[in-house]
Formats: C-alpha cells, structure tokens, sequence
C-alpha cells in the first residue's frame, strides 16, 4: 500500500507538470535538451561510476555477456546519447501546430491543433541510453514522461535521471516532468499500469514477455513495441542481382532488429532462376538455410523447414524460405504468419507492386527496397521512439508526431446550433 | 467454453471478411449501403415486428419509459436510419489516401497509406438504429464489425443484422464482415474482449459502468465515448448577449448529450454585470442553478452548490455555476473538475482567447460558440461514430478517419541501408 501511494504520487506529480509543460515554448524545452546536454558532460564520470557499478553486479549475477554489453554507456554510446539530445534540440516541435483549418458554413472556422499526450509512461529494458533519449523526446513533444528502465541498470538510471531533473531546474521546466521510479521492486510496475487517472499511455520496449504482461494488464492505453516477423517476397519477374541485394541487406545487415528479414517468400516462376544465387550468397556469409520441400529442391544446403519456422523472429543467420504459386499465395502467408511489421515486394512488374502496397496491410509495405528502411531516421521522422505494432494511433516507426494528439479548435463569434 | 468457442470462430471469421473487405474498391462498399437501404425498405415490417415485441418485452420487465421511447425504431428514426446508408455512400472513401509523399535523399519515395483498422468491435445500449448506423461507417472505412447492441433491443438488432448480411450477399462483400453476437449473454462481452488475436479496436458507447468495464478488461485498444463534463468560462470583457446565447444554447438545445453545458464559469470583475441576466434567462427555461456563495450573492434564485457539482454530468435541467479569479483560475478548474471533452470560453480580448485556446488541452476547445459544436457533421467530418474521450488516435468527434490508421509505403529500385 505505501508503494502504491508512492507511485500514485509520482504519477500526479507528472500530471501537474505536464499541464506547465504543454504550455511551455519551444525554447524553454530546447534549453533543458542542451543544459542536459552539457550536465550530462559535466557529470560523465560519476555517471560511468554507476554504470561500471551495474555492470559488475550483472557480471556477478552471471548475466550472459551480450546482455552485459548492452548496459554499457561508454564506446561510442555516450557520446551518442549526448548527441541525440542536441539533435532533438534541432528537431521541429509539433505542439501547436494547425492544421485542417476550415471554414464552416455558419462561418465557425473550425482547425485541429496538435497537442501532447500528457503523462507517458515507458518500460524498457537494459540499455540505459533509453533513459535519456527517451526523455528527451517525450520532453521535446511537451510530455512528462515516467521511466522505468531494467532493474540491472538501476543506478545508472538514476544517475542520468538525477542530472535531467537537475537540467529542468536550470532552465525552468517542472522538475517533475521527468520522473524515474524509484525502486526495482516489480509491484511498482503493477501499480504504474494502473494508474489511467494520470498517465495517457504506455510505451513498453523490450523482450515479448514484458510486452505482453503490458498489453494484459495495463488499464492505459498501449503502444506496443512487439516484434517482427518480416517479409521478402521475390516476385516472378524479380531481378536477380536486386532481389540479392536486398534479401542480403535485409537480412545481415543488422541481427538483432526488429526489422529484420526473417522470411523469404518466391514465386514458382522465379525459384529456379533466381533462388541459388540469392540462398547461395547468404550461405556463404554463414546464414542457415530453412527452406520448404521446393527450395531444399533448388538449394541443397537448406534443411527442411518445419511449422515453427514460418513465424519465428530469429534475430540470428538463420532464414526461412518458402516457395509460393502466386502473389495471392505470398499476400496469404503474409497475412497469415506475419506479425504486420514490415514486408517487402522485388518484383520489375508495375500491376504486381500495386497489388503488394495496396493488399498488404503492415506498417511497412515496401516495393524494390531494404526492410532496413523501417526506421525513423530513415523515414524521415527525424528521431524514433521506437516502431509501434499498435495499429492505433501510430503504427510503424514513431517519431515526435506519435507521442501528440490533436484537439479540435473553434473559432465562432457567437455561433449558435439551434 | 462452448460459448467462448462460438465467439472465437466468428471473431476468426470477422478477420478473414476484413482482409477481402481491405482491398475492395469503394464502390462495392457503396453498393452494399445502398442495397442494405433498399433492403431495410423492403422488410420494414418484419423488422418492426421485432422491434415491438422488444417494446412489449421492456414495457412488461418495467423498464423506465425513457429507455422504452429509444428502443423505439419509429417515429421519424427509421427514415433517418435509411437516409443515414445513403449519405455514408455519399461520403468519400478514407482507404487508399497516400499522403505526405516525399523523396529521401537515396531516392527512396516514402508515403504514408491510409488503411482500415481490421475489425472493430462495437458495445452499444438500447438504440437499435446504432446497428445500422455502426455498420455503415466501419464497412465504408473498410473494417469489419462486430455488433453488441443492448439485450433489451436483441431481437431488433438481429432482424436488422440478417437484412445487413444478405445485402452484403447481393453486391460481392463478404458477409462475415457484419457480425452480431448471437446471445445476450454477458460473458459473450467478456470473451470477446480477449479476443485481442481477432480485433482491433473496441468501441464501448453506453453509460460510465459499461465503459469502465470495457477500458478495466478488454485487452483489445478501445476508444471510449466516456462521458463530458463541459464548461463555458465567460471572460471578463465577454458581451453579455452573447454570452447569454452560448450558455443557453449550450445547456439546453439538447439536455442528455455529452457535449452539453455542465458548469458555467465566471470571471469576477464580470460578475454582477453579465451573471444575472444569463442566469435569469435560464431560470426562467426551467434550469436549476447550483452556484458558489458568489454566484448565490448575485442571483438569489441560485442554490449553495456541493463539491459533487464540480465534477457532475447533469445531462438534465441543472447548471453549476462558479466564479473565478481570472483566466488562470478558469483553465485551472477545467483541468481539475473537467473531463477533457469541450470547453469553450466568451471573450472580447485576443489574449484571452489565445491563452484558452492554447492552454485548453480538451478535445473541442473553443472561443464564442456553443459547446454543441462538438459533433461530427457540424465539424465537417461528414458523419460520426462517436466522440472519443480517449487521447489516443481519436481524440474528440470522430468520423470515417478515426476508424482507419496509415501505413507506411515505400517505393524503391533497389535501395539498401548499406
């Protein structure tokens, strides 16, 4: 019960300070990302004390060393994460803007202006890099934002949370717009997805058992960070040096990441022309070949494929391979195992790249491209809070736009109804 | 298990209809509303059939009157029911919008495809003609619908589902794409809530408890249509006419609807000046009204409000009334007591009514009009399915727009991350 009301007043806490927020200039909150820029600076050592401290615990702990590695701030990252916050400093505020402005026939103009969230609350894992470039952005679209990062990474966390909070004061934004929970107790985690009265959504990111629990027990609303199950089709009249170029691409360009290729889907037509060359490639470079009776056929090093293969997220060198009669046949499997993340047409025939956009409904739909390109920065969103799997709202790689709404605004000189 | 079982299966059947459904072209959807008029015409009398022995029924179980009378499928309802898929064809099809099309400095061609949402479930309360209504906008925008109308207007509900469903049979939609539950049952509600693998958006319109229960359990998106305690703040320089034709026309157009009046703010230096001559004329309609010891000082025929009045819904002939300090005071009671529906303020002053507009994060926030202009058609969206009080997606008045999300479209030759 004393959690829960510790919580509770975090997160009204949040609430008041996201009401000072919302109405805060741009320049008040592009201050706080540069004075958080420089403390962070200032700050570095002490910073890198907790970290190396978090990193010891894990290493005693006998956390697998990938994990380990990923809660490290230094190698690059730390300068990363300091250049982000200035980068988002650069980015366009979104809050305020008009849009749709009409003219009603009564002469009520009527527009839609975008405003932000209010409270948004993220859970994440590990990589305590989030901790900052999350705040920054949800800062950045005039939210509070409620940070929960990995139990292993607690006292950096706590130690990058101190110093934003201390920028806040610096430059007068609510202190308590930032709010990290303090306590690794898990129970605060249930508290915290109960709380609608403050807090307007929730972003978990992390393995699918953290997204889940979310997604079930959360009574705020959702966007969820969940994986991808993603698609290349190579289509009849594909050519073979581009659809090997993006298979390689989509698939080892990156492991680990959510857009990666983890199904490769062939038109009958094209299997025997253009499947070895393409497999053939990707074996080389050490990707273990999964493929269906068709492509075993065509490609001797593939093992057989079973049932499983056609829905797993592999993150590793490992890829399904499939051959289908049709395109029909291709949107079908899409549907039927993707997981509507991202999914990728190589084909030189116009009627079958409409057909793709139009027919497949995930959040990316790509024709002659890398699936790598779903992503925020190379989109065009200019920053990314992650990819959201969540068809509401925001659906795909989310920038500052997915943590705004919008409101209706009215302008009348005495309009009436009746 | 048998019913959870049946829920699932149409549920499974309801995602299939929405894929073929996704990629017709809009004029199947439009043949299918103009057949589903044509249709209804025909079997009116079967229909009403049915809607009389749910009025009989309700009349015998000594349901209020009140409720009776919106059951009721006549009386001008049924034509507006049939006009209503007439102009729903009219309307301009959202599926298929490519926006914001730009070209990334590889050449890549990035768009954003407006899709529907899937399947989208619907919980209602006593009027049939939602049915009809319901069906109409989600089917345009592409989506299939699952319907759960109120147990006391069942039979209504399926005679009107079983003419929905053979219209989509004459005109090559699939007719899975219209689903009711086959049972009042109540625990149909609560499994087809996890039905989360199957459904995409909940949509509860009803009373408070049936809303709560839905946002406490679904673990599928909902957008809630919650209830709107409404305000109109008259600013100090407000004329008073004018302020007197807003706050009448606010509070009693229309009584029991969420975007009527519910508390009348005042600023104090235009208290005696415009207070008593508003509150007289609505006195005199029959309003009942419950002020702070200010209000009560300048019209006597005010009553002492309570703390409950701050936040209540009346959606009746009473009007709580408070004075304020100053504009600050004003926005401070709407964030507190409000519940971020439509709030609206009277002013001369252009810095008043920036500040409002801009400090106002509700989802109709306007400036010298009635707060009935928070519905759909008088805001140009051309038809509504609701009014979100949900922050997510849609916030506010919500038309064929609100029930689709965009996807991202990416038109390539060959482009790589590497």
């Amino acid at each position: 019960m004393e959690l829960e009301q510790q919580i509770e007043t975090l997160c009204r806490q949040a609430q008041s300070a996201s009401r000072v927020l919302a109405a805060l200039p741009s320049k008040t909150k592009d201050s706080w990302l540069l004075s958080a820029a420089e403390r962070l600076e200032a700050n570095r050592e002490t910073i890198l004390v907790a970290n190396r401290r978090d990193i010891a615990e894990a290493e005693q702990k006998g956390i697998a060393t990938p994990m380990v590695r990923r809660l490290s701030l230094e190698g690059g990252k730390w300068e990363d994460m300091i250049d982000g916050l200035r980068q988002v400093a650069r980015l366009q505020d979104p809050v305020g803007e008009i849009s749709e402005m009409n003219v009603r026939p009564n002469g009520l103009r009527v527009g839609r202006m975008r405003i932000p969230l209010g409270v948004i609350g993220m859970i994440y894992e590990s990589r305590p890099n989030v901790t900052v470039d999350a705040a920054a952005l949800c800062v950045k679209a005039g939210n509070a934002v409620i940070l929960r990062g990995g139990s292993e990474a607690f006292h950096s966390n706590q130690a990058l949370g101190t110093v934003l909070r201390a920028a806040a004061a610096d430059t007068g934004l609510p202190e308590d717009a930032i709010q990290l929970l303090p306590t690794t107790d898990r129970d605060a985690i249930d508290h915290l997805l109960k709380m609608d009265r403050y807090v307007d959504l929730m972003i978990p990111r992390g393995g699918a058992p953290l997204i889940r629990k979310v997604m079930r027990e959360s009574s705020i609303p959702v966007l969820a960070h969940d994986e991808g199950v993603c698609h290349v089709f190579i289509d009849e009249s594909a050519e073979m040096e581009m659809a090997a170029a993006i298979v390689r691409d989509s698939k080892i360009r990156q492991m680990a990441i959510c857009n990666g290729l983890e199904t490769l889907l062939c038109h009958r037509n094209a299997a025997s022309r253009v499947l070895p060359e393409v497999l053939k490639r990707l074996h080389e470079e050490g990707v273990e070949i999964r493929g269906c009776s068709e492509t075993c056929d065509v490609f001797s090093e593939a093992v057989p494929a079973s049932d499983a293969d056609w829905s797993a997220e592999y993150l590793d060198k490992i890829l399904a391979v499939k051959v289908v009669d049709d395109l029909d046949a291709a949107v079908a499997h899409v549907q039927r195992f993707g997981s509507e993340h991202t999914d990728v047409i190589v084909t030189s025939d116009y009627a079958s790249s409409q057909e793709w956009v139009r027919r497949v409904n995930s959040s990316t739909v790509g024709v002659n491209c890398s699936t790598a390109f779903s992503d925020g920065y190379r989109l065009g969103l200019g920053a990314e809070i992650g990819v959201s799997t969540s068809k509401l709202h925001a659906f795909g790689p989310m920038g500052l736009e997915g943590l705004t709404t919008r409101k209706f605004v009215l302008f009348g000189d005495g309009q009436l109804r009746e």
